[in-house]
């Protein structure tokens, strides 16, 4: 499914007419920040958290912050009616704007807004919530600001590329000192001892929304107890269940990492997350009644 | 001066109308590469070995390398034609193209290359490299592939903007062991028992086309040993001189860190391989006769 309508500085055009100058910094340099929020039934999913994150990587990077809260919700629900989404996704990114060649930035750009839908696959993704996926490892040789989620995206592009071409579903960042950090669009749970472990969240990861949700609710509703601390491959591999998580993917299990078998397989903690995951979707994006 | 002429897949066409899609990967990932070729006297200086370090980048991205280095040699001329350029700088950037929203890249994108003239001040740079200037120092927090010149340049950007709201010239990147790197677009050396001292050219660096420059020829011909090896801010206090290197700014003396004075001030050696490096440029970019 290919929606047609993005969103440029507020207003609606067809994705033909959504271009931007070559002298847009985000063009030129990366220099920019983006969220992307998961539509379910036609209604965007944890938008407020999400438009917080943003609103933080929007101060992180010294962008200027032109739009309100109010001004993005509605922007996702004039998206969302423009496309007719059902089950999607909505990306965001807000550049600095244009300037003359130079990486100091005049104070008084005009950011460019633009937002477009993406398609998502739910019904493979309920799949490989059944079968669990591969993974590989990949150096982390990412900046140290990794808690932004900036326009600078050329690891995660090469290491999830990699990743593809080995047939894996994604790639796990491993830090030169062995920590393992996330993977490149989700954060990394591992179940050992019946507790949760992830790494902390700090300047390595991004504290995504939905890794706030596995924390702060599920897992409580659970009585899981999360351990935030570093963990090398070693670890994992001793580990009696891991998965991924993140916006888009929302919880999966992990059964292999380079080759290796994690135990459990698909295990019973990592379904009941998953089910109970859904059901917090189901309660907030409650299908649409006419 | 404005040059309102670029070059936009091989066309010369007016920057009003060089615009790119925003699911251009270079506008959404900044995937793509760069590379800035500095023009004396009508003509590029080094282009070759800076068309060299532009497949580099490619490859290293891997991007798909549509163009040849005729046909980027051929564009380079016709951007000055167009432009009138006398001295000014041409900035290069090829992007993967455009795709679908995803980390990972369909084979078969069509990469987009954008070519524009940049003014550049001489006069103020001449008189930079007589007067020297303040820099600061800034973590390097950057990625560990510092040696391809890409599109994700927001820790150089943030740290630039650091230095002009500091009201200095440029940053230094030290990494957290204390290592000097280089600064967000020049290389840096010392002078130290008559030694030149710079950082080794590998993955935490950009081995700059001015930096072999430097390093190859100029010190050769002046008989000055070139000392490849890591150092920290307090070697740097107690060198004889220090100054940055590249092709915006072939060699500027540095004479402050963090407001710290660097014993020589503008020193003889730097003095010499400034002279060094524009008879250099003369050689290779003299006057047009008509």
């Amino acid at each position: 499914m290919t929606f047609s309508k993005v969103l440029i500085n507020g207003e609606i055009i067809n994705m033909e007419q959504a271009t931007t100058s070559i002298f847009d910094r985000g063009y030129q340099f990366g220099d920019g920040v983006a969220e992307l929020v998961p539509v379910y039934n036609g209604r965007c999913f944890g938008l407020l958290p999400h438009m917080e994150d943003f609103f933080s990587s929007v101060i992180a990077m010294k962008l200027p912050g032109i739009y309100t809260m109010e001004e993005l919700v509605e922007f996702h629900e004039e998206v969302i009616r423009a496309n007719n989404i059902v089950n999607g996704e909505i990306y965001t990114q807000l550049t600095r704007g244009e300037a003359s060649y130079g990486l100091d930035f005049p104070e008084m750009t005009v950011p460019k807004l633009a937002m477009q839908a993406v398609a998502a696959d739910r019904a493979e993704l309920t799949e490989k919530q059944a079968t669990g996926v591969n993974i590989i490892t990949e150096t982390d040789n990412r900046w140290l600001r990794c808690d932004v989620n900036t326009l600078n995206k050329l690891p995660e592009v090469l290491a999830k590329q990699k990743a593809r071409v080995a047939r894996a579903y994604d790639a796990l960042f491993v830090r030169e000192n062995g920590i393992i950090t996330e993977s490149t669009e989700s954060n990394f749970f591992v179940v050992k001892d019946d507790l949760l472990w992830t790494h902390p969240a700090n300047n390595l990861i991004r504290n995504s929304v939905s890794r706030r949700l596995v924390k702060e609710r599920l897992a409580v509703d659970l009585g899981l107890q999360v351990i935030e601390k570093a963990f090398n491959l070693d670890f994992v591999l001793k580990s009696e269940e891991a998965f991924l998580v993140g916006p888009r993917i929302e919880i999966i299990p992990v059964t292999k990492i380079d080759r290796q078998f994690i135990e459990g397989g698909v295990g019973q903690i990592t379904r009941q997350l998953i089910d109970a995951y859904k059901a917090f979707i189901a309660r907030e994006c409650p299908p649409q009644t006419l």
